[in-house]
């Protein structure tokens, strides 16, 4: 019997787009097609033009469904990965649907699901900015923050596969009130959300700064805009990208001093601004970490940004141990 | 050949005591002795006394070495678990002492070392509270705070075994700075030492507060003090505590949006207290936990408090993937 199945389809289902691709075992995209999910209709309509785009995956990189491993899965939102089945899913409007099950059935193939920030940690690990390691922790920023954690080369996903919530851990009792019902949390400070609110407000309590990029319409300031603002020198969006770098370091440090890790690395949409947001992140870990513990630990940037969902669906089927062990040279 | 080992020796080497004890796979410890560290004297000198004390252990308890598995070291300070070095114990006043080649060479045993928090967390997780948990933690309130981490069924160590430092968790960049060089660590707020801190600053800004207990000598508080004040009522010192609770609860909360634990067990001398803590830590989880994480997250006492560092170290020796191999029953 011949076990070699050298692809995998990762697929990254989210509020916007969803995105497919047929991956190998050294990370390489054979094929990527990305449809608009249009998340108001429903799941099973979604699902049938997920099933579409796969066979056209599969079409169009001449990969027989034979030598496809698995079909890797990565979302946002609430799941529960042992029965595969996305809980609850905020952007897509989905609740309770049993994607393992549904997905699995119509192709005859094994399911992963994760959700998105720890599907975009095991891209990064196998094959990004943590390749090698066996403590790393990524970080997404975005319009949350997010994260997934490899300690002892094992993803920490908790009891209840809703560990890494570094976006909700607190750093000030006292501070802003989150939505997960705690206060100061470090999205509340960081986030793109946080990064555009901090512009916003400073323009209210200031509304003669002058900047050289046009902050017309209060409503419209988001942190991408701040960022166009921060490459023309603007000094209120360099502030703001150095305010949210130092929340960042604080939470850093203490993510470091608990898992002792090797490489952060960062991603999501904020760190586009990344030469604004990592000087201040590096000072802040060098001024209030323990050496012994931040000595070791590297910061990177994302390697794989627009492709570690489907590369992290991907990397969960080859990490499966089953397949490991048919190919332990490959990974 | 008859591989079968019951017993492990575990030892647990602290600044003011040693003790060493014989335990059996079930966790019973059938000898068990404690000796002063004396730490001024140099390693080789109490090296021989744990010798002593260990052939004495094994004499009373009539066990052969041959039915001996291991010895496992719980230890204060910073080690290297992999090279089985105390690479600095500030209390014992040690410096790159190689405790695991020295003993197991003079036992012919195979030797385990860890730090004491996490050997507490390994007792435990086989034996005391965690029993049966794939993703618990530990903290032990005293002096300091410290914490050992299971995740997935493995201690979090990190890269260089120095994670767990829950004591150095940043809940508030602005402030009182902490001897790690970092502020508003957890450490600073609701340990031995920040409790009798706090009662010695209320007593300073209001010293006409009237209280059942003598606070006379304000040098002299202690939270040990405090304790015994908070069993007759005293409000100052039930104060006291509710805050350590509160600043625990915020910690408490971080580590749970992180780890989705099953349990959290709190142990160390200032737990003595926990009547006067646990409904704070309670509250505050409650009030500011994300609910799906926190209902599956039990609060619970250490159950083997005064033991858990020579178990832990047995602990270690049991957990050995080959000792289990070939015990799988028994663990």
């Amino acid at each position: 019997m011949n076990n070699y199945k050298p692809y995998a389809i990762g697929l990254d289902i989210g509020g916007t787009n969803i995105t497919g691709a047929v991956i190998d075992k050294m990370g390489e995209i054979l094929e990527k097609i990305s449809i608009d999910t249009n998340p108001d209709t429903n799941p099973d309509e979604v699902l049938e033009r997920i099933y579409k785009m796969m066979n056209e995956l599969l079409d169009k990189s001449n990969v027989q469904i034979d030598d496809v491993a698995g079909i890797g899965v990565a979302t946002a939102g609430i799941i529960d990965s042992k029965e595969k089945v996305i809980i609850f899913a905020n952007n897509l409007g989905w609740r309770n649907v049993p994607v393992g099950r549904l997905i699995g059935d119509r192709f005859g193939l094994p399911v992963k699901l994760s959700n998105d920030a720890n599907a975009a940690a095991i891209a990064e690990w196998i094959w990004g900015a943590g390749k090698g390691c066996q403590d790393m922790i990524y970080i997404t920023v975005s319009t949350g923050i997010g994260s997934g954690i490899i300690s002892n080369g094992r993803m920490v996903t908790g009891s209840g596969d809703s560990g890494g919530e570094f976006g909700h851990i607190s750093i000030n009792p006292y501070g802003p009130r989150c939505s997960c019902g705690n206060s100061g949390c470090i999205e509340r400070y960081a986030s793109g959300t946080a990064i555009a609110e901090w512009v916003r407000s400073e323009l209210k309590t200031n509304p003669q700064r002058k900047t050289v990029f046009g902050y017309e319409k209060e409503s419209l300031i988001t942190s991408e805009k701040a960022w166009k603002a921060a490459e023309q020198g603007d000094e209120l969006a360099l502030k703001a990208f150095s305010e949210a770098g130092f929340y960042l370091g604080i939470g850093i440090t203490n993510l470091i001093n608990l898992f002792n890790p090797e490489v952060i690395i960062l991603g999501g949409g904020v760190m586009k601004a990344h030469r604004f947001i990592l000087p201040k992140i590096n000072e802040t870990i060098n001024k209030r970490g323990i050496p012994a513990l931040t000595k070791r630990a590297q910061l990177s940037i994302s390697f794989l940004e627009q492709e570690a969902g489907v590369l992290g669906g991907a990397g969960l089927i080859f990490l499966d141990h089953q397949s490991l062990s048919n190919y332990p040279s490959y990974i």
